[in-house]
Formats: structure tokens, C-alpha cells, sequence
């Protein structure tokens, strides 16, 4: 059981060292060597290139304006002064929502701590419970509900500021939905024209003996659809031939490191060995030996029947020519385009056939965003997965609970006493009553959010790994500029640990709101550190991949909604612990009053999640309709869902032409431009500010 | 514990009883008199009338040809001989299906009642647990599981049995669910042309300031499915107006019945007093009395501006005029037509706006099933009535707990004891192991079967109440001949009631075919009796109002899959009292597959339940178009949605008319025939051949 006193020194530990690492980062951002690995983001955005830094060869990595290291706190106003609409266009939508998860923490745990250091603190602090039992306590257990005798009526108060810590919750967790539902709402109307507006995946085509696939798809959707049809394009199987591809795309590279060496110092002709590492074997010229190695890839790919086919069959199908591909690289799957988007939301959205397993229709992900290795695996393997999954993780979770078992019952203080019988004489001081372990373990938890919120956060920002990463790889494995771009890539924020981490701290904060109030300030001061952070790192380093448009919001909901409800309930079990039995049933209300919440919700805001209301996709067509009539929508889907393999050997073999097509974007999509790129640097970016 | 004897009796009892209900319905069914009661059906169908018998007086109330009491059990074989495509042309598809639930139970416990009598009951028997204990037993105990002796490795066999249960139930589900969604999409594929398959139900328009909400409707549809919008029914709050519709009726049927005693007596003109019940007040001529009533009632129904104003708006949509309806009596909802039903499917299976509980669209019913009152409550008091319901519901059950519990514990021997210590003598005889329990209630649930499913269903052909209440009703109330139709209306079969009784029975059925197999012969005769009482009384007696087209199979199925469930649980429970707990993965593993199999049986059945295909739309439009290419489908759905209350003021001022348009029953939908018409009498059914 920690004291006041444990909690300091922890406190102060743990202070410290985020200190340490926000001085380190402070130091080491400001030295341009660095700029790659703290303003990434400003790089590929290409507001910022190597040519920023002219002068002395040493300025190059070390910063001797020494004015710039009194600013060193200047990036956490600077991280939150630019706006969250340009924010959006900055980061995308996901990573300004993912921020906000962490100012519902503020918002829901500073009027829940105010309030309960006003009324629950005071009600606790003055009973003599502790006082007059024979346990040993600590200062600050006297502000827990251990603290309240057994049975008394004061437990109605938390009884009451349970539900108001649950309605606060409600309240803020449906404007949130709110905002959030017409965050995403604006956003999907404002997006420019994309191909997969338009276009619908269909899955389990069935087979047919006399018409291919492709055939089949055209016919299907001519009939069924046939005042909005417009194009399709079979996914075919390309595994093979985009093995082939990244081989020639690695021999390119070590051709181009080889040229700039030799166009460097051209009186120095490059020489390597042809055997393991270039240690030994046939010495050869580098340049020879690497362009008859692409030369010999290109006429493999083309003499394999696999690709020559497929490529064959997308110029056929760009001709409109009824010619049967070859049926092996032919998935069963086909992106189907239609004229408008009322045309693809109406696809999208209903049930084409008798059979629900056929002609499974469901909106295209941006092409992108296609795992085209997946769309091979056909539907009979993927239910049968699914039950390899559902039976797994069942008897993952079924004998997880063994270990568990054994290790409660060892942290049972009986339990210990029998297994480790040397530790009786300090365990026979240390009192079994159960309202007592309430208060150890929030001081333990309290521990635990220093450690891994407050130090662990702080360290996130220094981005001490991609650090010395980055540089070893820049010192020993980068050998062109292409090379580096890639050692600098930051990657996307981590949605996937950094989610449930967050979850963690809701439910720790709305268990402990009641029982023992003190945890809370801790929490308050996770969640304002790591939003000021991770909204610098949105800023300044992290580089979103896809854009799935705050899709994952429903489940955020569902979650901090689980944690409520498990407060709930161990709120009901600790009070029948302390004899509070007859607010049992007015406990048990809460739960339920709280689902009926969740489904509230779930019945207003989560179809803006999950489905595309037919007048948005009707207002979006008509604009488009006024404002571009002669827009030839059919050359712009056209090729939008080819195989990114069999672009890249169109695009190699007419190279000039694709130059040409730059000036149309809009014409050519393989040539288009991400959404995350905006046209002018922001005023209030964190890196300009703090080098300005 | 009941004994081989006590069971023997009680069989003997309730066969006896269910006899000589079959008797007296074998007796009642062939008099004239009761022709009514037992073949509604065909009076409603028109294919009987009064007419049908000719001669004696006598003859028409009593049956004098002797040679129809030989045949007294004719009607069996009768009820099961017509097919059943014919039966779903002549009972609608809901029976028909309701019928097969029945027939699952047999093709369900027939192969287990076989397997358990050939496997499980040899190995039970083949113990000498219960000879060997001090426990009193009877011989059908030694067929019980309770005979084999605690930790035994028989209790393999029972695994392997259970699971070969759940796979057999599984299939003969999955089977039948296959079938049924076809004879579903068979019976939708194969209707005629009826208003509800091109219209939608659009609930919660928005109020504004500057329309109506017929030229709101207008304009939203005419925008969102420019290509597909036809015409729309804006729904009017008519409770006012129908009632006094309802008085009038009631006064018509008076007058039909004083007109009739007149024109059938004409030297003796009727009179009657007008105080209550006729008892007192002054005496009038009832002719001219109810006469100057109904003429009262009309122009009261005139002057309502409510009435008129409906009227009105009726008239003004009809000729496409945009005249504001009285904004009083008009609801924010609206049933909106297409010109396909490719449209209709689109619409109602689409979200329309941004905002989901807005501009809701849903199927619409069929005219005779749309329940009007309901129509008019408002959005925010049916969430307020849901929540109120579920709060409601859940504190049901939560208390419903505490009888329970209460019950529970004097159920327990030793509470018995104590409550009631002078049973102590007989109690402390009857043994105190849990394996014993389950035989003792497996006799009990036997009697219950045999009194509540046998005779029970030997009862209900019998239909002794409708039989008293119709002849009652016949001598005392009936005036005119469409108050003797009234008398006779038999109502539907009861789903409500006998759909959860049949679940109980498949309870009992899945949790004792592994434990006390001996219960399943009770169980099947009850299935092979039900069904075939039932198939008489679907083809004889009920009369099915509405046609929901087997929407209710995924609850049917889903209830059996439960009760499978918690068979397996019980099992569970069971095994580890016998000291067979290394069962226990094994046992886990059933329930999970079961969830999975209905997972499955969800995603590959159940969208023939809940959607529409497009394909499926798009064909019937394409036939309807090449068959009827000059099809007026406005005129055919302009009216379709009238509040009854206006279709029959429309009717009684226009009776002529009404009359004419027999001839376009196409054009003219407020004549519209049900589908429950059949053009010829079945060669098969069961009246005809008994009276032969």
C-alpha cells in the first residue's frame, strides 16, 4: 500500500525523466541533420527539400543559431495553433478525428474530476472508518470510498454521482458522434472526383460455360442496372508477374547508384564482384552487368504467357473487343463502374441476386487501398478461415483463462501465503478486507499511468528508434536519392496499439471517478500531454496511407461505452460489498439506461458510418453534371482498377506519353495526385515556426 | 418418481380423452347444422352456401345419411391428400410453412428417437448403478443416463451422440431453410401485380416552412429517383372520420334488418322503442327512424371540414393539382409509387439523406394490412413508447426472478422439508442425487405431453368453443345474412400462441434425447397428430387475413438453434455431476459450431427473408412490359392508398360506378380480389370427399 509519500517519488521520477526526453527532443530538432526524422511529413508534402540549407558545409548538420535553443518549448503552442480544418487537408480526416479521442478524455474526465474532488473527496475524508479500525492506512486512502463505514447512507451520494459521471459521459459521447458523423459527412462531399465514387467491387461471379468472365459481368449489369451501367474491369491474378516486376525494379536501382557514381567521377570506371555481397567472383563493369539483367527480365515477362495475356486483355478490353482472356489469371471478380454515384450507391447498397452469395457487391476501395493478393482468394477458403479464426480465438480466449486463474489466485493474499510460505510474516500484517484493495490498486495504476503515459508519451515524441535507424540506414544502406526518401519514411500513426492504449485510460478514469477520485488528475495529465504530441507528430512527422474518412468512429463509441458499463458494474459490485444492497436496483437501471444510449446512437449516427445516402450522391452528380457536361467519365475510370503491375509496365513502355498526360490529371488516373497534397504551406506549421 | 405403471395410466387416460374428442368431431363435423363452424373456409371461399343443402326442413339442421358415420375418420387422410403447391394457393404460404414446423419435429426426433433406442438405451440399461445403490427406482429409470455409474467411460457414447444429434439437427435445419426461402421467392417470383410491390412507405418528412407535405414528397422523389418516382399517397389522420363511418354501419345493419322483417312480413310493419336495448322510451317505426339517423350522420360527416377536407385532397391529387391539404390532418408520411418495381426495391432499400431518422423508407404493406392509427404517432413518442417497453421488459424479467427463485428453493427436497415439515415421512424416502432429478421431470414432462399435446390437439379440432359461441351468437345476435358471415368468421390460426408451443416441444425433444430417450415417442406422436389436425383445420376451417410470405422462418429457425443450445449447455451441466468432466472441451466445441452453423445459415439465408434482389425486380418488369406494353400502372396506383374511411365514402356515393369497374379490377384496385381466390374446388379437400 503506497503512501503519499511512494506516489511523490514515483511522481517525481517519472517527471523528470519526461522532462529528459522533452529537453532531448527540444535539442535534437533544431539540428538539420535531424530534419528528416522530425519534419518528415514536410518532405513528402515537398515543402521541403536538402536545397533549404545553403552555407558552411558543417551548417549542414549542426545549428549554431543559438537563439533557436531558448524556443526549444515552442513546438507545443506551435502544434496546436493550426486550425482543424487545415489540419484535415494537412493530415486527413482519420488522424484529426484519432485527436480528438483524446480531447473527449479532457472533456469528459476535468467536470467529472472537479466534481468529484468536491463532493466525493469531502464525504469520504470525513468519516473515521480507517481511524477506528485496527488497519493500517495511508493519508491518502482516507479520500477513497474504503473510507465510508459499511452500510451508510452516504453511499447514496456516489450512488448519485454515478449517474451524473454517466450522463456527463452520455452527453459529451453523443456531440462527439455528432461532430464527428458531420466531420465525415462534409468531408466525403467535399472529396474531388475519385474513381471509386463510382465504382462498386462485385465478388462470386458465378461460373459459366459459355460466356467468360468478363462477358458474364458486362451482360449482368447491362440488364440489371441498365440505365447506369457504364464500364467494368476483371481483376485478374498477377502474383506471378509482379514478382517479376520488383526484381527488375531492385536491379534498376543498383543501375542507377552505379551511373551516378560513374557521372560523378567519370575518370574512376565502377567495378563489382558478381558473387555474395560483391565479396567475390567474376569482376565485372556494374552498368553492363545490370542493364543485360533488365534487358533479360523484360523479355521474360514478355515471353511469359501469364502477363503477355493479361496485358493483352486490358488493351483488348481498352479497345472494347469481346476477346476471352486467359481464363487462368481471371478472378471472379470484377470493379464495375457506373455513369453516376446515385448509380453506384444503389449497387453498393442492395442484394443483386436470389442467392446472397453470388454477385456480392460492395463500394471499391480507392485503388490504392486494393490488397490485390487477396482479391485471388476465393470465397469457400475465406469461410472456411473465418471458422479457423471464430474456433482459434474462442480457444485463445477459453485457455487464456487458466493462466489467469493461477495467477489470481496467486495474487490472492492467501494464495501467496501458500505458495511462497517465507513471505506469512509480512503478508499476516498487510488487513483482508476487500474494500481495501480498491485504493492499493489505484495507486498502483497510478504507477502505471506515469510510467506509460506520461514518461512513455513523452518518449514517443523523441522518436528515439527512427532516430538511430534512420541514420544507420542513411550511413550504410542508402545509395540514392530514392533510397533515402524511403529510410525517411515515417509510416502511418499507429491507430492500432496507440487506440487501445487510450481505451485503457477511459476505463481506468470512469471505474476509479467514484471509488477514488485522486486517480483522475493523472489521467487529465495523460491525455492533455499526449494530445499536444500526437498533434505535433500529425503535424510534423507521421504520413497517413490511407484515408478510410473517420470510419473507425462507431467502434471508438462502442468501446469508451463498454468501459462505462463495466464501471457500472463494478461500482454495484463493491457497494453490495459494503452492505449498500438497496441501491442494487437503481444500480442495475444504469446499465441498462446505458445500452439503451448505445443503441440510440447507433441508430442515429452509425448509419452515417456505414452507408452513402442516395441525395449526396445524387447533389455530388448533378453538380458535376452543370459544372463539366462534357466530361468523358469513361477514359477516367476506365484503367482507374488495373493491376498496379500492369500500369507500371504501361507507364515504362510509353514513358513520354505519361509525361504528356500529366497536364490531365483528371483524364489519366494512373498519374493522380494524392488528396494529401495541398498547394500552399501552412502559416502555422510547427516546423516553419520553430526554424522561421 | 413416476413408475412404468403410473405412466401407463396417464397414457390411458389422455388416449382415451383425445378419442373421444375425435369422436365428437367425427359425429358434429357431418351436421348440417355445424357446417359453418367446421368448414368456414369454404364458405368464405364461396365455394359453399346455404344452397348447398336441398330438401327436408330437417335435413337441413341434421344428418340422416348413415353411411357418412362409417366413414368418421375419413377426414385424415382427406386432410393430408391435397399437395402442397395447391395448399399454398388455397391456405396462403404462412400456413403452409406453419405446417412444416410440425413436419421438421418429425423428420427431427424420428432418426434420433432411432439411433437413441438402438444406442443409448442399450447402454444405459446395461448398468447395475441404480440396482446396486440404496436408491428406490422403477424400470423406466434403468433407461435413463442415471444408471450409468459416476466417471463411467460410456459417457463417450453419449458425447459421440450428442454430437451426432446436433449435426443431424443442423442438417434437417439447414435443408429445410433452403426449401423454405425458395417456396419464399417462389411465392413472391409468381404473384400478380399488386400496388405494394411498387410502393414505399416513406416515414418522418420533414416539416417546412414553404410546402405541404404532399409537394415536399413531390419534389424530394422527383429530384433523388428522377427516372423512377411515379406518384405518391400523402396519409391522412382519419380516427374522426372513421368513426363516424363506424356508427354508420352499425345504424345500416339495423335498417337491413328491420327492411328485411318487413319485406318477409309486410302485414305486420316493426316497431321499436328507442331507450336502452330497446326496453323503454318512445316507441318509432324503425325504418324510418334509422333511416333519418344514417341521413343525420351524413350530413355531420359532410359538415366535418376534417372529412370534407381529406375528400377534397383526395380529389386535388387525383388530378395533379398542388393545392395544400388541411395541414391538421396530414401526417409527415407519405406512400410513395414507382413506375418499376426496380425503383421501389432501390428506394426502400437505400438511406435517402444524411440524416438516418429522416425521410425513412420501408416496404410498403399490402392496402388491407396497413394498421392507419399507428400511422399517425409521431417519431419521438414511438422511440419514447420503445424505450419505456424495454425498461419495462427487463424489470419483468428481473423480478420475474424472485417467484422464481422462491418457487425454486421449495422445489429443492430439503426446502420442501422445511416449509412443509408434515410432508417429511413421504420425502425423506424420495433420494437425494441430481442424476435422479432428470427422470423425475422427464415423467412429468411425459403427462405434460400427453395431456397438452394429445389431447390438447384432439381438443382443437373439436373446436368446442367457436362451435357454442357460433350457435349462441347464430340464435341471439345474428339479424342479417353479413352478420351470420360475422359469427362465422373463424380468424387466423393462432401463430402467437402455437409457434412457442411447438418450441417447447422441440426443447424437450433436443435436451432428453441424450439423457432419457424414452420421452421422444411422446414427442413424435404429439408432431404426426398436430400436423395433421392442423393441415385439416388450415384447409377447413382458418382463414389467414394477411400474407406475410414465411417472413417469420428466421425466427422459427433461430428459436430451434436455441433450443439446441441449451441442450448442449445442459448436457454440460450434467456430464460434470457425473464425474465426466475430461468431456468438458468437447462439449464446449458443440455450442460453438451450433453459433457458427447459424452465423452461417444468417449470411446465406436469411436475405431472402429481409431483401429484395434487383434481379429478381428487374425481371418482373421486364415480363410485365412485354406482356401488358399499354399498362396505365398510374391509374392502377393512384388510389391504392386511401384510408379505407375514404374509399368508402368514394364507394357509397358512387356505387354504380364501383360496380362497373368489377370489369377492370386491374384499374380499379379498391375491388381488388385477395389471392386467396382459387378459380376451381380442390379435387382433394377434405369436406368435399366426406360429404361426397
Amino acid at each position: 500500500m503506497a503512501t503519499l509519500g511512494d506516489i511523490g517519488v514515483a511522481a517525481t521520477i517519472n517527471i523528470l525523466s519526461a522532462f529528459a526526453f522533452l529537453s532531448a527532443f527540444a535539442f535534437l530538432r533544431i539540428q538539420p541533420i535531424n530534419d528528416r526524422v522530425y519534419f518528415p511529413k514536410w518532405y513528402l508534402k515537398g515543402l521541403r527539400s536538402r536545397s533549404l540549407h545553403t552555407g558552411a558545409f558543417v551548417s549542414k548538420f549542426v545549428n549554431f543559431d543559438f537563439r533557436s535553443y531558448l524556443r526549444f518549448l515552442n513546438w507545443m503552442p506551435a502544434a496546436l495553433q493550426m486550425p482543424e480544418p487545415e489540419l484535415i487537408e494537412h493530415g486527413g480526416l482519420d488522424s484529426a478525428v484519432y485527436l480528438r479521442i483524446y480531447l473527449i478524455g479532457l472533456k469528459i474526465f476535468i467536470p467529472i474530476a472537479c466534481l468529484a474532488f468536491a463532493v466525493i473527496v469531502p464525504v469520504n475524508w470525513t468519516n473515521k472508518t480507517l481511524e477506528h479500525s485496527k488497519l493500517k492506512y495511508s493519508n491518502i486512502d482516507l479520500l477513497s470510498i474504503s473510507n465510508v463505514p459499511l452500510g451508510s447512507n452516504r453511499f447514496w451520494i456516489h450512488l448519485v454521482m454515478a449517474y451524473t459521471f454517466t450522463f456527463w459521459t452520455c452527453y459529451v459521447l453523443k456531440r462527439e458522434y455528432e461532430i464527428v458523423a458531420a466531420m465525415r459527412l462534409h468531408f466525403l462531399a467535399s472529396e474531388h472526383r475519385q474513381p471509386d465514387q463510382f465504382t462498386v467491387l462485385v465478388r462470386n461471379v458465378p461460373p459459366d460455360p459459355d460466356e467468360s468472365v468478363t462477358q458474364l459481368v458486362e451482360h449482368f449489369f447491362l440488364v440489371n442496372h441498365p440505365d447506369h451501367y457504364l464500364t467494368h474491369q476483371v481483376v485478374s491474378n498477377a502474383n506471378k508477374p509482379s514478382e517479376l516486376v520488383n526484381k527488375k525494379k531492385k536491379m534498376q536501382n543498383w543501375l542507377d547508384f552505379y551511373q551516378l557514381k560513374y557521372s560523378r567521377n567519370p575518370s574512376q570506371k565502377p567495378s563489382m564482384k558478381t558473387g555474395f555481397l560483391g565479396l567475390w567472383g567474376e569482376t565485372v563493369d556494374p552498368i553492363d552487368f545490370y542493364t543485360s539483367k533488365i534487358e533479360t527480365l523484360k523479355k521474360e515477362a514478355s515471353r511469359s504467357p501469364f502477363e503477355a495475356e493479361a496485358i493483352q486483355s486490358i488493351c483488348i478490353s481498352l479497345e472494347r473487343d469481346k476477346v476471352m482472356c486467359s481464363s487462368k489469371s481471371v478472378i471472379p471478380a470484377a470493379f464495375v463502374s457506373f455513369k453516376t454515384r446515385w448509380g453506384a450507391a444503389v449497387c453498393a447498397q442492395t442484394q443483386q441476386t436470389r442467392n446472397p452469395t453470388l454477385w456480392l457487391t460492395d463500394w471499391a476501395p480507392e485503388p490504392r487501398d486494393v490488397y490485390w493478393d487477396n482479391l485471388a482468394i476465393p470465397f469457400v477458403s475465406l469461410t472456411i478461415r473465418r471458422l479457423i479464426i471464430f474456433v482459434a480465438y474462442f480457444f485463445l480466449t477459453f485457455f487464456f483463462m487458466i493462466p489467469i486463474a493461477i495467477v489470481q489466485s496467486l495474487a490472492n493474499i492467501e494464495g501467496i501465503e501458500k505458495a511462497l510460505p517465507f513471505l506469512k510474516p509480512i503478508i499476516e500484517v498487510i488487513p483482508k478486507t476487500i474494500g481495501i484493495s480498491i485504493p492499493m490498486k489505484a495507486t498502483f495504476f497510478i504507477t502505471y499511468i506515469m510510467v506509460d503515459g506520461w514518461a512513455g508519451v513523452a518518449g514517443e515524441i523523441l522518436r528515439l528508434k527512427p532516430l538511430i535507424v534512420y541514420h544507420l540506414k542513411n550511413f550504410f544502406l542508402v545509395k540514392t536519392e530514392n533510397d533515402r526518401e524511403e529510410a525517411m519514411d515515417p509510416g502511418a500513426i499507429g491507430f492500432n496499439t496507440g487506440e487501445p492504449q487510450i481505451q485503457l485510460y477511459f476505463l481506468l478514469g470512469l471505474v476509479y471517478a467514484v471509488v477514488a477520485p485522486f486517480l483522475l488528475p493523472f489521467i487529465i495529465v495523460f491525455f492533455a500531454l499526449a494530445f499536444v504530441v500526437y498533434r505535433h507528430q500529425v503535424i510534423n512527422v507521421y504520413n497517413q496511407e490511407y484515408e478510410s474518412a473517420a470510419a473507425f468512429w462507431p467502434d471508438v463509441h462502442g468501446r469508451i461505452i463498454t468501459a462505462l458499463i463495466v464501471s457500472q458494474l463494478l461500482l454495484m459490485g463493491l457497494l453490495s460489498t459494503k452492505e449498500a444492497a438497496q441501491s442494487t436496483p437503481l444500480l442495475i437501471t444504469l446499465p441498462m439506461l446505458t445500452i439503451w444510449f448505445h443503441r440510440f446512437c447507433k441508430g442515429r449516427y452509425e448509419p452515417a458510418f456505414v452507408r452513402y445516402p442516395l441525395q449526396e450522391a445524387m447533389m455530388k452528380d448533378t453538380l458535376e453534371r452543370a459544372r463539366e457536361p462534357n466530361l468523358n467519365l469513361k477514359s477516367f475510370l476506365q484503367i482507374a482498377y488495373i493491376h498496379p503491375v500492369f500500369k507500371e509496365v504501361e507507364e515504362s513502355e510509353s514513358d513520354p506519353a505519361s509525361e504528356e498526360s500529366d497536364q490531365e490529371p483528371v483524364l489519366i488516373p494512373t498519374k493522380r495526385q494524392s488528396r494529401m497534397n495541398t498547394p500552399l504551406p501552412s502559416k502555422h506549421s510547427g516546423s516553419m515556426t520553430s526554424l522561421g
